[in-house]
């Protein structure tokens, strides 16, 4: 059995508005979904937490819940309970219980020479949530689920994550974890078309850093990766794993620079209260330090 | 294996200020362990999902942790996980793992004819919030742990709620879930001494409807309650369940009232967004009306 829980509060995750009430109900149960997935598992149960001001329209609610369920009920996730709370806004915070298959996957356990692959592309759900606080109307791009993918690379990784702040950042949380020195190629990073298209040359820093994807990325061995086939999305391979300190290196052409600090989302950063905006989401790209050695 | 989550969200179940940081972790697990108790279960893991506001100080945080940690211990329950996530006000959102015993204890099953009773005394929890609404500096008591009672009396009780919204709501759920009427007799329902103190005249009322206080209400039939034996608390036995519609009367004197409706806590009362402040813990004793038939 595994155990997950993350939230999507309002002011941080969301605004009101940026997308319909279901498409925020599958969102707050997907992001959770993406943790289990990210360990090999299979989702089960599910119990939702929802803060809601008093004056919030009980129709989105309704809403929230109809995506919610919709969603479970197609992973086969039973919503077993819940709680809601009044408060000044809304707040969605998820548990969900999960089955692991014949190998849990974990942030440790990948070794030098292992190869990293990534699901999907990088940076679109971060440049549609750039624009939307831009003000443009554009659409919100849904959580992948990948649950059955995980459950394929299961058998075959050493390691996995899933990226919610940032490929940088999770990836050096695998490092850390697994005490290994990672190279990415900036050159094979997926990028989001969408990010390309609004980002220009920023648009590689910008999905490596942008966070809010819940792509699965995962170490596998050279000669377990010849076995991969096909499993149902996009992966990417991007890099590879050295012995080393646990750090990040970029190689960009003929560079290869180490990546300073742990760049990516962060959930503190907004300072929510003083500035009212929100902390998530805002570009990082340019925060990103690279250096010698 | 039974699951649960309950929230701790600032301005609607506490201000800052109200306890000491410790207090308030322990706040956020043991209203979760109550929900376990009820159902005759022993808590067996958390997570724990915190909202913030980056201006709150670390020590706050660590200050909570602290003491969610200390109780989790002394209970066995293991902290496996959790969530950080900024917010514009501090909410602690715990989600328990629990082990069922030999009988799981639910709202429904309770029979025309059950005793009940209920644990500890009521209104002592509310009438603390009361003061400390008003301004004044009074101790918040504890929420009471009956893990070890609820599992002593789950082997006689046919139904169990935990009181959070006060004694007649959550008799209430009983009464739908079990398909029976219920009958309370006032004199006997076991008023805090701070409640009585306090509220005078109103305690019972008071008592009645104020929530909070995270005692136990079991059912258990009349063959059964002579086996009860000590339970390591306060047992009080103060009406029992009639075969009739669901509802709930409430013996005063001579005169036998059905109580109208649902009165206890409710969580949208107080409206936060509109009007500042919190919903939770307005006296409600005031609000409870009672009709004939």
């Amino acid at each position: 059995m595994v155990l997950t829980t993350d939230a999507l509060v309002e002011g941080t995750h969301f605004r009101m508005g940026w997308e319909p009430p279901p498409a925020l109900g599958r969102r707050a149960l997907r992001i959770n979904v993406s943790d289990v997935a990210a360990m090999g598992a299979v989702p089960r149960a599910a119990l939702v937490a929802i803060e809601a001001p008093a004056d919030l329209p009980v129709r989105v609610l309704d809403g929230i819940m109809r995506g919610l369920v919709a969603d479970a009920r197609r992973l086969a996730v039973a919503v077993v309970g819940g709680n809601v709370a009044a408060g000044p806004h809304l707040a969605l915070t998820v548990t969900l219980i999960g089955e692991t298959g014949p190998r849990l996957l974990r942030r440790r356990g990948a070794r030098a020479g292992d190869l990293l692959f990534v699901t999907g592309t990088l940076g679109g759900a971060a440049a549609a949530v750039r624009a939307l606080e831009a003000g443009r109307r554009v659409s919100r791009p849904p959580v992948p689920l990948r649950v059955e993918t995980a459950r394929r690379l299961a058998r075959l990784a050493t390691a996995a994550i899933d990226v919610s702040d940032g490929l940088l950042q999770d990836l050096g949380h695998l490092c850390r974890a697994s005490g290994v020195t990672a190279e990415i190629e900036a050159a094979r990073v997926p990028v989001a078309p969408r990010c390309r298209r609004e980002l220009g040359a920023e648009a590689t820093r910008f999905a490596l850093t942008a966070g809010e994807d819940y792509e699965l990325l995962l170490a596998i061995p050279p000669r377990a990766a010849g076995r991969i086939g096909t499993v149902g999305c996009r992966l990417t391979r991007i890099g590879a794993l050295r012995a080393g300190p646990p750090a990040v290196r970029l190689i960009d052409g003929a560079r290869s620079l180490r990546v300073a600090g742990w760049p990516g989302f962060d959930h503190f950063a907004g300072r929510p209260r003083d500035r009212g905006g929100p902390a998530a989401c805002r570009p990082r790209g340019s925060r990103l330090r690279m250096v010698a050695g």
